[in-house]
Order: structure tokens, then C-alpha cells, then sequence
């Protein structure tokens, strides 16, 4: 659970999928071992016993990992090409460079923030962007580099600019924690790295603006929170993570809210760990997760 | 918890509603101390500081309780009138009578039928209806009479008929333990008596038919189950309990279902708990329940 | 997570432990793949980086297993010799066979029978053995004989000596459902099949007699209940499964052991069901569970 | 659940305790009420149906009240004197000061600062403690006084003098976060206001040093923390909150150490609010727990 780079030296971290076929994962581990890798873990998945979709991630330990790499990426794409096969190969102790959107808010902020300096999550942060100033303190304390955008009137235009100047070619992902402004089509093909926002609510029930009034307004006795890849489709990404609070018919919409705000960072933090880790596998508007929940 | 008519004898519960004003909570207590009555729980809620609602349960044990109910209840009338509430007054120790509809599915039922033997639930059964014969054997071996009402074709009023024919006058609540019919509006008015259902989904999520394959494809990672009061509007009616169950990617739409069966009869089984305890009030399309969940 | 045997057809699970060492994984994917098997699940662990054991489950797809089952198995004992591990090979499609002894307590024995009535529990239960009588008509109602096997008096041994005659040779484990009768290192070593039990606290704490009433007395705001494997030594075995449920002060003994039952029913439900699949592994006083849990 | 002193402004909390007595419910309203008091709240338990201990909590709104406390005190002490019970009245409005001994690990200490700095927790915090100096810059991030006082050597007196120095007359209750001394009995006596501390796992298992590595040597598949008021006899004081976070064989102790540092955060936080909100009556070596959980 705890992750330093220095525990994943010389780790690699290898996502397999394509067509189900006999055959493949005794195609993968005879491949590990014939480059001195040992395996570490080893998940799997087919989405049909027959003619589904295959989905795997093995991590294994190949000492002097750094200098045999294009050798090992040369015999994946040699061994997988005749099966159809997508893959990417990644170096477990070079974290991804994670940078953060936040607004007013700061639970789900400074909890990546904490996490982060506590070694859980193998991740750099190169910058948080803001389109309000009452974090900015909080953040650089962190050692972190802060920086606000502000965002006013309709057109987001200049700002999403702004931010895409900042983020261009520094980042490997991005995470909305409680980022209040909706995404434009363009940014996301711009930005091309993967964006994972936290919805305040048990989707897909309470799309869109203010759910927590919508939860009491239906009196709902659980609230949620929802962890998934932004997509054009305002909240209609595929699905990472979600959890759930009990509520009762004594708490007001700003009581759910104050619940709630325990509940979406920890589904965030989760979420976005496990893309850390190359844990999760888009599909169509599916994840395949192979958690480490116990 | 566990609740047996012999350790509810002479306790009597009164619920008081209406427009909250100062001196409410001590005008009652008063009223239940003249009235030579031991006051065991006392729950309250208002909906506002101000001008909001009043809600209010009380359990009180009173010795000889039969004998002098007309008189409390004249005393609570005199007493509340002024305060423009209304209350209603049970005597705990007279079971309410609770007629089960089932379909094919026995989670429900039969969960229902063992927590009523084990002397948990403070219910009589006077019967169970079903439009299917496969659990005829297992509702009878505990003793509670089985009558089998087919619903075939679109036209369910010949059926509805014969349901009513059955519970007019003998039930005092109905539950629907995965009743795969629809009530129609006629059907309500006519009962005149608490309808309570479960949806197989987290509601609002996944209103109306095949829940669970409408979650599994959208790809959620939790599942839930919504037990409500029946009302004209299909899964509108006010929610009493909910909870959910997680799952993830390698479930198939089955898995879903055989997962959320166990919700299901937990989540039914603690509203019909509450219900039959006059936990529960209904306020519009809200519920107030004074559970007793720890 | 709905098992029939009919999808398990052809599906045999191999168990693979002993220590580490490179290139284990690849050996018995390939192995499974030289037999024509396709792998449809594969979890594995090792207790350390590195001179740790080695802890794996493959379960495999082999089109006519039966047939090929002793090909297999030479196979394996030639591959996995000189690698000194230890192992065994089910074939999935088998049930195996499970007694169930209680005493008055139902909960935990109904559920048994009715989770297995659903097809849910991959087991045959030859019989069921009470030291009561009263579940006798309950479980005869399922299709399952039921024998009596009073244990009265401080000598068990009589008592014993019949469960053994009853069970010896016709089952592959045994499930002490509320059994409420010490078992004797005797017994263990005579019936030779694993003994699964349910302890009604989360154990090392309230270890022996009384446990709902210590918990009571200690004002513990869980709690909880156990399953593991039956040991010589008292509550003291490898443990399978564990979980908890709130209580409060307002709580008495008897309220806590009425709400207990909930969580050993679903505690007990589990830990059977894994070892039913092979997903449990003794490894000294621990155990390797590879759950299916989400 | 949000508390903001404003909102508290003119509300008083009753504390009741002693022999139950008919009457007492109605008596304590009608003082309420003829103290112009409006109830908010109200909870009551009672040990025994006959002859037990009784509990109440009463939260009322009174304008004016800090005008009026002396006169609602010596009402107060007039009403309760007759049926020999104890009471305690505070004025909501006023935050309970509230200190903080930690050591190296910051997750429960910062968790707490946080809360109070959203306004969740009504106390104020005049210093952190801490026998190391790790924390000090975060602490006074959060406006709050730091002050270090080391622990060498076997002999804690000089030290515990010192915590004494700056706790007396300004604090009314202390909270130990994670602090890992051992509390003398002298201290104890000497500092005369309520300590609560957070005991890193599920008491009564797992007493004294090192839990996890003790619960990872047991080999439990759940870990838990435990909130109680410190007595004398160490980790044996009466329990406020426990909570349980699962675990598998794949973790090691330091896993468990890092999963179990958010269950410790929320219990001790739960247990902190209750406290400074008087929600937690003690009764021997129990409490009562007027929670608002849902």
C-alpha cells in the first residue's frame, strides 16, 4: 500500500489487451521470464468465455531494468503482434506526473496533497491551477507550485488557454478535486493525457449542478461520490470508483454536503492511486480495475 | 431488537405531527406522566428552527394500559387540539397484520417469513399471496396460509379483484417482497392501507425495469436496493432504507442480481422492521424514521 | 459468483505453494497451456521479495478434463519436482461433499441450506447432525437427512464416536454451524478433513464461552464474529473470514447476540464458499484467501 | 453536523443522570418550558425497564440564556434535588478548549486541525504538544500554538511537569493523538479534566505495544482503532468509538500500519466531537453515546 520509487526500482509494469485467445497469458509469463523478469502480480480478466476481450497487468522484477527495456519492448511487440494485441510497458519507479484542478474547496486538494507526502501515491505534482487564491497557501506549503487562473464570465476560453499553456507536454494526468467548471470539448482533445474528476454524487443518479440539494430534495437515505474519466459527456465517463455515506431525514442539503466531502475524498484518492499505478483499464465506457482493495 | 408481544405489553407508542411551537415536547410529557405513563423512548424532529414541522415518537409503558386507553386518548385530544397537531396512538403489544405478495423470487419471503419466526418482527401474518406456485411449500412450512393469484395477459384488474377480495379488512400493511407486477393507482385507493416495496436499484438510479442490467451497463461499481412506499408514481414513492453492495467489472448482469439479493432482503427487512414499530412517517414525499440502528 | 456445476464442466483448479523462485509463474502457465487449458483466472502470492513462499490458484478451461486428468497430473508432479513445490489439481465440476453439524441455533445452518438451494455453494451436503432436534423438520425440508447425535453428560466420547461413524469417508469437510460442543483433538485427527467453525466474536478477542455477554461487559461499540479453520487449540485456528456489525450502549446481551447472528450467517456463508472453491490456503497458523470478493 | 458558534448562540445542553424514576422526563421538559427553553433535541436511556440508571440529554434554545443561567441553575438544582440526581448544564455557544499531545505520526493530529478549521469541530485549540518537532510548522500553518516538549530517558516526570505547566486552568479536555507515552496515574489525577486517546486497534484485542504487528502475526483479515477515555489501567478505559477497515494476507504489518492510519483519523474524530458536543455520558467503565450518526 505504501509505495516509495525506491521499492519499485527495476519494477515494469506491463497492460495487455485485445481479443481472448488460448494461449495468451502463458504467452506473456514465458515472455517475462525469458527477459529475467520475475512476477510480482499477475491480473486478468476476459470479458466473455468465449471471443471476449482480454485484459491483463503483470508487474514483475527484472534487475538492470533501465537498460533492458527496448530489448524487452522488442520481443513484447514481436510476441503480441501475431495475437492483435494492444500493450504499453511502464517503469513502476518513474511516478506519473500528476497535476491537480481545484476551486474554493480544498478536502479533496489537500487530501491528494497529504497523501502524497505521506509516499502513498507514486505520483510527481508538478502544479496545482486554481480559479480562486484561498488554497495558495496551503498548497506551497506543501512544496507544491500554485497557480490561479481565474475564471469570469461565460467565455472560458482565455482560461482554458491559460491552463493549457501551463499544463502542455508537464503532465502525464490530470485530477478535477472539485474543480467547479465544466471541461470544454477542445481542452480535452488539446490536453490528451487522461482527466479524472470527482462527482458529488452516486451516479448516475444526480447528474449535473447541486446534487446534494437534489439528494434531499428526493430524501435519499445513502449519498455517494463517483470517480471517473472526463469524457465529453458531462458526467457520463466511465466509472472508476464510488462510495457511499448513510444520511437521515434530520440533515439539511448543507449537512449532506459537509458528509459528503469525507466520502468524495477518499473515493477520489482511490481513484486516482489506482491510475497512478496502471491499475485501471478503459473500455468503451468501462473500467476494468484490478484494485489492491483487500 | 429481538421483540416479543409479552415484553410490549401495556406500552403504548404515540406519534404527534404538525406545526412546531414552544412547549410541545413538555405538553406531551406531561400528558403521558397524568396519565400514570412511564415514558421508555422519546424521539422528536422539526424540520426548521422556525415555523418548520413537528415530529414526535414516543413509547411510554402504562400499567392496565387497555383499560384506560379511551381516557388517555380523550386527554390527547384535549390536549393537542389547541396546537393544531394530529397523532395517532398504538397499543404495542397488538401485533399489525402484514400480508406478503411474492413473485418467483424467495429472498424476500422466505427472509421475512424466518425473522417473523425468530420473534423479531412485531407482526402477524395472515397470509401470503403469490402469481406463482413455487414457493407454496416454503411459505406453508411455516405456517402461514399461501394463496396463489395468477396475473396473466395485460389486463391485471380480474387479478387486482381477487388480491383485494383477499386482504380488505385483514391486513393492516401490505409488502411487496419482489412482487414482479405493477399496483395500479385503483388498486391503492382501494387497499387504503401502507403498500411497501423494494427496488432492485439504488433509486433514483435505475428507475423502472432491469435494474441490474442497466447498472452493469453503465458500469457502476456499487449496486443497491430502495425500499419505499408504493405510491401512483412507479419507484417515486417516499424512501424508508437503502443500501448498497459493491461490485466491479468481472460481475455479469446475473452476478449483479444473485449480489443484490442480499441487499435486498436486508434493506426490506429493516423497513418493514421500522413500519411495523411506527418508526416511520411519512411527510409529503419524505420520510422521518426514528430507526433504532446503533 | 452463481455457481452450477454444469459451467463448471471442464474447469479443474490448481493450487500451487512452496518457495519462491523466478520463473514459477511461466513454468505453470506453460504447463497449463501445453495441456490445452486455458486459464480463466490466475491469483498468486509470495510471502517476501525475495526466499519467500509461493502461494498460487489457476484455474483452467480444458475441453474433455476427465479424460485427460491423469496426462495432466503427470505432467504437473514432472514440471513442479524440481522446483520442490507442493500442489493438488480438483476438478471444479465435482461438489465437494459437506456435513453440517448444529445444535439449536438455525441461522447459520438455514442459510447454508438455502444459499445451496440457489446453486450459490459449489457443495453436496450428505447430511446434517444436530446434539437438537428442533431444525430436523427445517433441513429435511431441503432434501438433506438430518440425524440426531445427542451429546449428553461431561463424556463426549460416545457422542464422538457416532458423528464419526456417520461421517467417515463421506465428506471432504465439515462445517460446524453454532455447534456448541467442544470438538476433541481426537475427532480432528480421526475425521482428517478440514473443519470450518464460527466463532461468535472477532477473535483473539473473547476467545471461549459467552463471548456476546464479555462484549456486553466490556462496552465495545462492534461486534463481530470469525470463521476458521478448527485447531486442538480453542478459537485459537487460522482464520478465514471476519467481519463486524454496530452496536450501542442502549444494547443488551441478548440484543447483541440476536443482532450477531446477521454477521455469523454471512461470515460463515463466505468462509465455506471459498474453501468450497479452493480459494483457501493453510499456510501455518495463517491463510492465503484469494477472494472473489469486489 | 456543521457547527459554527453562531448557530449555538442562546442553546443549552442538560445532562441528567441517576436512578430512574417515573416522571423524570416530564419533570425536566416542563423545566425547560417554564424557563421559556425551546427543545432541540432530546435523548434519553435508561439501563433497566425497573430500577435501573437513567441518562438524559437535553439541547434547548433559550433567548437570552446567558442572562438567565443562574436563574435556570438553581431551577435546576430545585427540580432534580428531590429524586437525587446529577446534572450538568453548558452553554452551547461556548467552544470547550481543547489540547493536543502528539508524537512523529501527523495523520490524526492534522485530521483534527482541519476539522476544527472547517468549522466541524466546536472547541478551540490553545496548543499542540508533542514529544518530537516534525509537526511544529504545521501546527502553526493552522494558527495553532506549538510547543515541544521532549521525553528522554525512563523518567517522565520532568516531562509530564512540564505538560502540566501549560495545560492547567487552560484547557477542558486534552486529546492524545497518536501520542506515544505512556499517561501516569499522578498525571491523570493532577490534570482533572477528561483525556481521550485513539488505541490503534480493535480493543479489547491486541492491548499494549505494537498492535499491528500483533494482529499481523494473528493473522485477522480485519483491522480496527479504538477511541476511550483514559484510565489508570492502560487501554482499558470506557470505549467512545471503534471502527474496522479490512485487510488480507498480503499485507504486511506496515500495510496494515498505513491502511489503519485512516481508521484511527475518523474514530478519533468521531469520538472528539461527541465529547466536546456532550454527547458522551460515562457510567463505570462504560458510556453513553447520544450520537447524531445517521
Amino acid at each position: 500500500m505504501t509505495l516509495h520509487s525506491e521499492t519499485l526500482l527495476d519494477h515494469a509494469c506491463l497492460i495487455v489487451h485485445g481479443p481472448d485467445q488460448p494461449g495468451l497469458v502463458a504467452a506473456v509469463t514465458a515472455l517475462v521470464t525469458r527477459n529475467k523478469g520475475n512476477i510480482v502480480s499477475l491480473d486478468q480478466y476476459s470479458s466473455d468465455p468465449e471471443g471476449g476481450d482480454f485484459f491483463q497487468r503483470v508487474v514483475f522484477h527484472r534487475p538492470d531494468l533501465l537498460a533492458t527495456l527496448p530489448d524487452i519492448e522488442a520481443d513484447i511487440e514481436e510476441t503480441l503482434r501475431p495475437y492483435g494485441m494492444q500493450w504499453r510497458l511502464t517503469d513502476q519507479s518513474i511516478p506519473k506526473r500528476m497535476a491537480i484542478l481545484a476551486s474554493k474547496s480544498d478536502h479533496c486538494l489537500l487530501e491528494l496533497l497529504w497523501r502524497h507526502r505521506r509516499g502513498e501515491l507514486p505520483v510527481t505534482i508538478p502544479m496545482v491551477i486554481s480559479n480562486h487564491t484561498n488554497t495558495a497557501e496551503d498548497v506551497r506549503s506543501f512544496g507544491i507550485p500554485f497557480f490561479h487562473v481565474p475564471s469570469q464570465g461565460p467565455d472560458k476560453t482565455e482560461a482554458e488557454a491559460r491552463i493549457l499553456e501551463l499544463l502542455k507536454g508537464n503532465v502525464d494526468f490530470v485530477v478535477l478535486a472539485r474543480y467547479m467548471q465544466i471541461i470544454s470539448e477542445d481542452f480535452l482533445d488539446e490536453i490528451a493525457v487522461p482527466v479524472i474528476n470527482i462527482h458529488h454524487s452516486f451516479l448516475p443518479a444526480f447528474i449535473g449542478a447541486a446534487p446534494y440539494r437534489k439528494a434531499h430534495e428526493r430524501g435519499v437515505k445513502l449519498i455517494g461520490a463517483t470517480s471517473h474519466y472526463v469524457t465529453k459527456d458531462l458526467d457520463e465517463g466511465p466509472i472508476i470508483e464510488q462510495d457511499v455515506a448513510r444520511v437521515n431525514h434530520a440533515m439539511t442539503a448543507a449537512d449532506l454536503q459537509a458528509r459528503g466531502a469525507y466520502v468524495e475524498r477518499a473515493v477520489l484518492s482511490r481513484a486516482v492511486q489506482w491510475h497512478a499505478e496502471d491499475r485501471v483499464i478503459r473500455h468503451g465506457n468501462h473500467t476494468i480495475v484490478f484494485t489492491d482493495r483487500p
